[in-house]
C-alpha cells in the first residue's frame, strides 16, 4: 500500500525518495514520532494533495547530520496543497480548497495561540512549546515533502487562497508563504524596519533574500545583504539590494562605503549557528560571528531581528559550550548600544495573509527574488545536494506535477 | 574659592569628600572630562543646589576599580535639587524650581532624543551615544554628589515638581526618580509585566527592589526576587515579594515551589556583569550566570528586561573574552523559547513624570521599599563602604542639610 | 421535560423565570434565533451547569423595550459554570472544569479571532460580525441566566480556573470576568491609562465601577467617576475614587476642584446611548452628552475609551437621527485636541486570564467594588427591577445554589 | 526696509502679494498675532531664505472666508528653506543648512513634545495646544509664503537635508515633507495600513493623493481614492490607484466592484468639514458625509485615520450645531463595527526624517503623484484661484527663484 512518495532523511549527507503510507486522521508511530503523540486523534485535520513543498535551509541542519534526527524521518515543513479530505471536526475548510500551510503547527486553543504566538503552541509537541512538520524533536508530525500530508487543526492552520486559478498562476510565489517569506518578514519587522530605514541583513540564502524582499516591501531606503557566497550576493543585487562580501573583511567598512556611515538602522541575522568567520577566517565555522557583527553594525537604539536558527544542542559543534548552544556573545556592546533582540521561530500566521494579498496584487515578486526553481520530487536528493553547495536557488518540489514548469 | 563640597573617586576602594569649584555655564577641564567637551558653553544649563543625591550600584563599579575612571572624578548621577541660577537660553525652568534630574544627559535636539531615546543622546558625549553625570567615559559632565551641580539643557532635562512643600515631604521617594525607580520600571516594563503577570527579578539591590516595586505597580500577580544576600531578600519580603535564595541552588526549583510551575511570565536581570554563580558556585564571579538563569526561568514567548549593566571593557574580568564584554550566553535556549531582550540605559524621561505622579498621590512607597537612608555628605565614604558590604539600604546624601532626617 | 430554569424577556419592563429545554449540541429554533443558525451543529460545544450569571446593564436596554428583542428571548451573557458534558470535538476542556465564559461568542478560526478580535468574530452571527449569548440580533445563542447553558467552541472560549476550590471561594469576583471587569479594563486600557494617569470615567454603574477598579490596578494616580446617581457615587468613593455629581453641572469645574486643572489624561465613556443631560438637563435623555463631555474634559492628545454601548437602531429615541444611531458629536473639538477613540465590544479573551490571575492573587477586589450581590434565580425579576431603579449593586444570579451566600 | 515679499489674506476670496518686514529674533505684533505672544524673544530661532513654500488646502478655508482670519495675515505653513541666520541660542543648525520646516511649531521642551506629540505643543500658542505658521488662532507666527521666515526652536524643529545639491535636485519632492506627505502618511498609518491592506481614502486633493502615495509605500495591496472631481481622480489613477467617483453614488457599491467585497481594511478621511454629499447630493455641503461614509466602507475592527480638518468654529456652516463643530455622526455604526479613530494635526516630526530618506533613495515620487507645480510668488493669487477651482495640482511657490523650473 502507500501510494505516497516522500523525501526522507537517510543518514548524514543523504536523503532518498521513499513510499510512505497515505495519511489518516491519526498520528501513527514512525521515525521521530514522540511516543506521547503516537495514536493521537486528528479529527480536526485535513489531508492535502501537495502542490508545492520547498527545501529549506533548516532541513540542511538535519541532512548534514548536525542534529539527532533519526534515519527515515520524512522531511518537509514548507507545504502548499489542495484539500482532498477533511476530518469530522473541520467546519470551515472544504475539500478542494487550495491552501498554504504555516510550518509551525498550532492548536488554536492554548494561551500562546490566542496571543498569536503560534510558533510556541503548547499543545502539539510533548517536549516543549513549538512544533513543525518533518523536523527532529518537534513532536513527530510527518513531513510534507510528499504527495499527501496531514495538517492538524485545519480550520485554524490553513490559509485558503481566495481564487484557485489565480493562485495556481502565482504558485511559485505563494509557496513561499509557508515559511521563508513570513520568516524573512518577521526578521525585518522585529528589527524595526519601516519607511526609510537602512538595513543590514546577514545571509543571502533564501531567508536572507526573503528578508531583503520584505525590507523593500516595508519601504526601507537601503537594503544591504552580506554573505560569503558570490552567486547569492549577485542574486541579491538582481532585485536592487546593495551587497557586502564578508570574505573581504569587516562588513562595517563596506557598509560605510555604501551609506557614508558605518552603521545601519536595523540589523537582521538570517544565518544562525552554522555561521562562518569573516575575512581570513571565512573558511572556519564561527557560530557567534554573525550575531556579533550584526550588533557591531547596528546603530545605538536599533533592534535586531534574529530569524537565523540557534539551537540548544549541536553535537557537531567545535567546543563544549557550543554543543549546548552557548556562544560568546558581545553582550557588553549590545548593552552599551541599548539594543533589543527578537529571537525564535516566526509565527507564520501573524503575517501570511497580508503577504498573500501583496503577492496576489502584484506588489512583490518573492519567487523571482529567491530564484524559486521547481523540480520533480524524484530529483529531491539532487536538489538537497545543489542547495547545500550554495547555489542561489530555492528548490520547490512538485510532487504531484501540478506546477506547470515554464 | 570653591564652596562646593563633593564626593570624588580616590583610587580603588576609596572615595573622599573634596572641595570643588562652584559650577559655571561652561564645561571646564578636569578628571575624566573628554577633551572634545572642554570649554563647551552651557548657556542652556541650570545650576542646582542639590537637595538629595544617591549612591548607586553603578558607582561601585568605578569605586571597586573595575573601570578606567581617573582619580579625582567627581561622582554622582542621581540628583534632585533646587534651581539657583539659569543660563541665558533657559526659558521655562525658573530659579526656585525644585526638580528631578534624569541621570542620562540629553540634548533634546538630536534624532534619538526626538524619539524618546534619551539614554543614547547623540550630542552630549563625544565618544559614543549616551552620557551621564560623574561617570567614566560618559563625556566628563561633573558629578552631582556635591552641593551644587550644573545641569545642561535644563528646559529639556529637568522635571519640575508641581508643589515644592509637598515635594519636600516626599523627597526621599522623589529622589529615586533620577535613576533607580525609572530604571527598575524600565526593566519590568520591557519584560512585558502587566496586570496579572508573574515575574522573576534577579538581584535584590536597589535596582532590583525598585523593579519589584514597579512590577507591583504594574499589577503583577506574583513578584519573585532572587539574590545571594539574605538581608536584601528580607527587604524584598518586607513589601510583599516572594524570594529565592540563589545560594541554595537553581532558582527554577524554588520558583516551582512558589508558583507550582518552574517558569515565570517575565524575567528581569537587575544584576549585570558582576554576577556571582549559584549554589556551590556562589562565591565565584560568573558574569553570564544571571542572564542565563533568567532565560531558563522565563517561559517561552517571554520578554527579558535587562537593566543590569553589561560593559564593553572590564579590565578586572577573569578571562579575555569577558574583558571586552563577551560572555558565554545560552542563545540557543533563548531562541528555542522565542525570547526577546531589551538592554541598555533606561531613558529616564520616558517614565519619570508618571512615576512622580504615582508618588505624589501615594500610590507607591519606593523609599520604604528600597530602605532609603539619608546621610550627611561627609559620611559618603562610609556610605560607599556600607553599601559595598551588601547592606539592604539605599544611601541618600544630604549635601545641603535640606532633608529633614526623622 | 426541561429541568432548566431560565430568565426570559416577557415584553417591555418584564422578565420572568421559565422552564426551557436542557441544552444539546445543536442550536435549535426559538425566540431570537437567526434562521441561518437554526440546526447548526455544535459538536465543539460544552454544556455548563451555571454557577453564577449576572444581570448586565446592556440587558436593561432590551428589558426597557428599547430594542427589537422578541418576547421569550432567554437572557444572560455573563456566565460562569462547571462543565458537565463536552461535545465530541472538544479536546482540552474536560467535564468538571470550572470556567469563565466570555460574553462574546467566537469561533477561534476566522481572521478576526486570529487577531484577537473576538468581539467581532465572523462565523457566529449570520447578521454581522460579533455575537453574544441571550442578546437580540446576535445570532440567537441561548442566554445563560439559566441552570444550564451551551457554550460553543469550548476549547477556544472557556477560561478554566486552575483550582476549583480556590475559585469557588472567590466566585463573586471571578464571575465578573465574563464581562464587566474586562469591559471596564478595556475602557481604561484603550483610554491609555497607565502608571500615574489621571482618569475621568463617566458612569458609576457596574461597568463604570469596574473601569475605575481597572484604572487603579493600572496604577492611575487619580480616578474620578461621574454620575447623576448619588448612591452609585458613594459606592465609587468607597474604594478610593474621587467623584463628580453631574446633576450639579459641568464636570469640568468639579474636575478642576479635584485636580487643580480642568482636564484629565484619559477619558472613558461607560454610559453610552441612554445618557442623560447634565445640571438642569439631567432629567432628560441626551444621548451625545456623555461622549461630548468626555472629549471636553480630556486633555489634548488624550485617548478616549468608549465601552458604553452605542447602537445602530434605537426605536425609542427622540429624534430620527438618533433612531438610526446618529448623534451630534463635537468632532471639531475632538479633532482640535488630537483625540483618538476606541469603540466597540470588549474582546474579553484579550484580558480575562490576566485579570483572573490578579483576582486569584488578591491584587484586586472587584466584587466588593461593584457591590456584587447574589440572589436566587427566582428573584431575577426583582433583581432586574432593583437594578433598573439605580441601586448600587451588581446582581449575581445563583441558579444552582452553588454560591454560598455569606 | 522690508525686502520680503509675502502672500497675505486680503479678505474673502482674495490674497495678495505684499512687502513685509524682514524677520528678526522676536515675534512682533501684526495681523493675527496673539497679544500674549507679542514681544516674545526667539533667540532659539533661525531665519530661512525660503526655497519652496506650498499652497495648502487648509489655507483655502481661510481664503474662502470660512474662518475668523484677519485681513493682512501672512499665509503659509509649508516651508523649505536655507538658513541664513541663527539666533544666539542655536547650537546645531548652521547657516547654509537646507532644511524642511514642519508646519507644526513646537518648543521641544514641554511634556507633549517629549512624547512626540508636536502637533499639540503646550508652549507656542497661548490659546490652546498646537500651533502653525501663518494660520488663524495658532499664535500669530508669521507665515512662510514669503522670501524669508523666522523658525523658532530651530534646533528642534528643522530637519536638515544631508546633501544640499542632491536635495535641490529633489526639491519638488522634499517640499512635501513640511506638511502633506507626513499628513497623508499619518492618515494611513493611523488607519493601520500595512503590507497587503486594502484602503479607501476619501478625497483626491493633495492630502488624499499624499495619503494614497503613503499607502503604497506601506505596502497596501489596493488603494482606492474617492472624490467628486474627475481630474483629481485621473491624477490618482496615474500612479496606480483605483478610484471611486462619489458623484455617481454610494462608494460602497463601487468598492465592491473593485474588490469583490464592499468594505476595505482601512479608511481615511482626507476631506474634513467642507465635505459635499454623494450622488444626487454632491452639489450640497454635507459636513458629516465623508466621515460617515468612511465608517460605512471600513470593515469591522478597522481603524480610521482622519487627517481631514474638523474645526471648533465654522461661521459659514449651514446649521447651528455645525457652526460650533458638532456634526451628526453615525457613532452607533462605528461602535457596532468596533472602529477606532485617530484625529488631529499630524505630528510631522514623527515621520519627516524617514520620508526624506525614502525620497532621497528614490523609493517614492510624491511630487509627481500630487502633480507639484512651481510658480513664482507673484502668481500666488492665481495659484490660489486655480487650486480652489479644483485643478489636480499642488502649487509650490518659488519666492527666491531658487527652484529651477524644467
Amino acid at each position: 500500500m502507500g501510494g505516497n512518495k516522500a523525501v526522507s532523511y537517510a543518514g548524514p549527507g543523504k536523503v532518498e525518495v521513499i513510499d510512505i503510507d497515505y495519511p489518516t486522521f491519526e498520528l501513527r508511530d514512525g521515525p521521530g514520532v514522540n511516543p506521547a503523540n503516537v495514536g493521537r486523534k486528528v479529527n480536526h485535520g485535513a489531508i492535502l494533495k501537495v502542490v508545492a513543498t520547498n527545501i529549506c535551509g533548516s532541513d540542511q541542519h538535519m541532512v548534514r547530520g548536525r542534529t539527532t534526527a533519526p534515519e527515515g524521518l520524512v522531511l518537509g515543513h514548507e507545504i502548499t496543497g489542495e484539500v482532498v479530505e477533511t476530518g469530522p471536526d473541520v467546519e470551515f475548510i472544504k475539500e478542494g480548497d487550495l491552501c498554504s500551510v504555516p510550518f509551525n503547527i498550532a492548536c488554536g486553543r492554548c494561551q500562546n495561540c490566542k496571543e498569536g504566538k503560534t510558533g510556541i503552541c503548547l499543545n502539539v509537541n510533548p517536549d516543549r512549546p513549538g512544533s513543525a512538520y518533518g523536523y527532529v524533536d518537534m513532536g513527530g508530525w510527518v513531513g510534507g515533502q510528499a504527495q499527501y500530508v496531514l495538517v492538524p487543526y485545519a480550520d485554524w492552520n490553513l490559509l485558503k487562497f481566495p481564487d484557485k486559478d489565480q493562485a495556481m498562476e502565482k504558485i511559485m510565489d505563494l509557496t513561499m508563504l509557508s515559511d521563508i517569506f513570513p520568516t524573512g518578514y518577521h526578521g525585518v519587522f522585529t528589527a524595526g524596519v519601516r519607511t526609510g530605514s537602512t538595513v543590514y541583513i546577514a545571509g543571502a540564502g533564501p531567508v536572507g533574500l526573503a528578508a531583503a524582499t520584505a525590507a523593500q516591501l516595508l519601504g526601507a531606503s537601503v537594503v544591504i545583504v552580506g554573505d560569503l557566497n558570490k552567486e547569492r550576493l549577485a542574486q541579491a543585487r538582481s532585485f536592487g539590494c546593495e551587497t557586502v562580501d564578508v570574505s573581504e573583511g569587516d562588513p562595517k567598512d563596506q557598509i560605510e562605503q555604501i551609506l557614508g556611515v558605518p552603521e545601519v538602522d536595523c540589523g537582521v541575522d538570517a544565518v544562525g549557528f552554522e555561521a562562518h568567520g569573516q575575512g581570513k577566517e571565512s573558511g572556519e565555522e564561527k557560530p557567534a560571528t554573525v550575531l556579533n557583527t550584526v550588533m557591531d553594525v547596528t546603530k545605538a537604539g536599533g533592534q535586531l531581528g534574529i530569524p537565523g536558527l540557534y539551537v540548544t544542542g549541536d553535537p557537531g559543534a567545535k567546543d563544549e559550550a557550543a554543543k549546548v548552544g552557548s556562544l560568546s556573545i558581545r553582550i557588553g556592546l549590545g548593552w552599551a548600544k541599548s539594543h533589543s533582540f527578537t529571537t525564535g521561530q516566526c509565527p507564520v500566521m501573524r503575517y501570511h495573509r497580508q503577504l498573500m494579498n501583496a503577492i496576489l496584487h502584484d506588489k512583490v515578486q518573492i519567487a523571482k527574488n529567491v530564484n524559486a526553481t521547481a523540480i520533480p520530487i524524484d530529483q529531491a536528493p539532487q536538489g538537497y545536494k545543489d542547495f547545500d553547495s550554495g547555489v542561489a536557488k530555492k528548490f520547490v518540489l512538485n510532487p504531484n506535477d501540478m506546477i506547470k514548469v515554464g
